[in-house]
């Protein structure tokens, strides 16, 4: 019997993603070898790799101008390489500050000795809101702009794409990509852990456009030059197989589902749905401004905390696992990517109404 | 049908380890979920790496004064990792050069500003050599001496464990741990990718002693700082569950069939046959010299390379896959990691002998 899990990644697979891995893991078209198994040089893997990156440019409407790179070490390994490849020690850049992970990349840049100049900064929120579009400027001399479109642990999500003033826009989208259509061409550079959104951890997704790559500084790792790896068909060394073709199962899923309209319509009402019922609930809040609620990741609080522990384990025993907010944060989180169907939340909600009958 | 694949890697993977992995790739322990979708810090998965951990630790006989890391971006990103956490720009290290996979990593020591001093390069029988043992001397002022106890494209490998001359001796054993015994207590840091003996891509165990860590460089991505990656179990980023999950599989297996000591008895069993065949063949030949050839990783040649897409072809026919050379030397390469069983073996050598008949 599956679950509904709400964790916030890994996360829920879509099952006929994992059913068809499944079903032949043990002998991938016919090989007689599993796809973990063959030569990710062979022209099998080649051409599952490169149907991966097909479909991901189809849904995402990515132009001929922008690499696609499969690469290891998770976003937080980003949080480096975006420096390391896009800058030079003393350049500027600007971020945009909403919470943790944007809090974490911005830690990486002034690591990599950079100028970080934050020119927005939620703080006065406790990271419950986006800034506001139009009230921050980013200098021009910056190398980039920063964002996070969606803080995972907050539950933050940008209603909008920021100006980032000409210069190039760079974001972290490892908790929001493939939820909706975003407009490609408005980025320098996108990344994402695939852990929520895209399939098992150990691949993350880099959108790079072409004019950003070839200037690495001197030590930047191999595996993470981007126009080295663009140039390898991110085959410099051997890749995650086993994720690029997960992800490509996952990819076939969301396409045949209705691609990436089809899922922001029903990301939309499984959020409307969730947040409907906390705001209407005597008993349970969402701190987050309404403009600035994440469709991904929805923090929730109880009346009476002493019972967190006691409605995890009780959603737990219900099938609706992994509810437990960030270790950071306490309270609830529900994590409700595109895997997760309208009647999980509504079981969900279902759960919380009953709960609260019985506590509140 | 399950076929013999004599990928260099990925590569063969124990058919228990890939059914034990297919009956529960829904439902992972009775959790309903896909242990791919578990959250990287729920008990469930936390207890699964430990035990993965523990099993290495036992089957290697890792000391307490080692760390065992799963860490990502391959053999190659440690290629720079290892310089950035154990040296300062200007160090000088020192390299035993037996093939391709040093020279890369030399490559990589000299980008990271080492001083590299090789001190044996096998240079002169076209790598097809091990430098004689106590043949060269390690400066004591070096920070490291760095080999590679098995070269995966040449089919090199070292009959004994140099004498470091009380440096720290690091080596990439990616193409051979886990094949035989080894003395983890003689090295200062062991890495390997995973997908050799070990599992899927995308993974990549390092193993350090205590001693070597808390020195990273300034700059050093947090995802490849061993100390922070130690003190956080590994779990600094979403590591790379589903590999460390296989992982855990593997070695149960290896276990199972009686541990490094009974691998080293089928490995040696299994290369003694193929060599030997070769060696008593008018018709193929292998370039190593005896006492450095690789358990592992065995190139041939025939006396007739005009025929070798002909080999390679009805060999595949037969259910013997992936035996091309590596595209940089050409010929066959047949990889016998531990997953290979003698009946394999002894399969190639009855369709080697069939091919010469037909066409020798």
């Amino acid at each position: 019997m599956r679950v509904y899990n709400f964790s916030a990644g890994p996360a829920m697979l879509p099952l006929a993603a994992l059913e068809a891995a499944r079903s032949e893991l043990t002998d991938w078209q016919g090989s007689g070898m599993s796809v973990m198994e063959v030569s990710h040089r062979g022209k099998a893997f080649v051409a599952c790799a490169d149907e991966t990156e097909s479909l991901l440019r189809d849904l995402m409407g990515i132009g001929d101008n922008y690499k696609v790179l499969f690469l290891q070490g998770g976003a937080s390994g980003q949080f480096d390489a975006i420096p390391l490849n896009l800058t030079a020690p003393g350049d500027s850049v600007a971020f945009l500050n909403t919470g943790q992970w944007s809090a974490k990349a911005i830690k990486a840049a002034r690591t990599q000795g950079l100028a970080v100049d934050v020119v927005a900064d939620e703080a006065a929120s406790n990271y419950t809101t986006t800034p506001a579009e139009g009230s921050f400027t980013v200098d021009p001399g910056a190398s980039y702009l920063h964002y996070t479109p969606n803080e995972t642990i907050g539950g933050v999500e940008f209603g909008y794409v920021p100006d980032a003033g000409g210069v190039p826009l760079v974001a972290d989208f490892s908790s929001t990509i493939l939820s909706r259509p975003i407009d490609v061409s408005r980025y320098g550079l996108i990344y994402a852990g695939a852990q929520k959104n895209m399939g098992p951890s150990g691949l993350c997704v880099v959108i790079v456009r072409d004019d950003l790559l070839g200037h690495p500084r001197p030590g930047t790792p191999a595996v993470w030059d981007y126009a080295a790896m663009a140039a390898a068909d991110s085959m410099l060394n051997t890749p995650p197989t086993f994720g690029i073709y997960l992800l490509g199962k996952i990819l076939a899923w969301v396409r045949d589902e209705g691609g990436l309209p089809a899922m922001a319509e029903r990301n939309r009402a499984k959020a409307d749905a969730l947040y409907g019922f906390i705001d209407g609930s005597g008993y349970y809040s969402n701190p987050v401004a309404p403009d600035s609620r994440s469709w991904m990741n929805v923090p929730f609080l109880q009346a009476r905390p002493e019972l967190d522990k006691t409605f995890v384990a009780e959603a737990d025993a219900a099938g609706l696992t992994t509810l437990a907010g960030h270790r950071s944060v306490g309270g609830m989180r529900a994590s409700i990517y595109n895997a997760m169907p309208i009647e999980g939340v509504q079981a969900l909600i279902d759960f919380m109404a009953d709960f609260e009958r019985r506590n509140g």
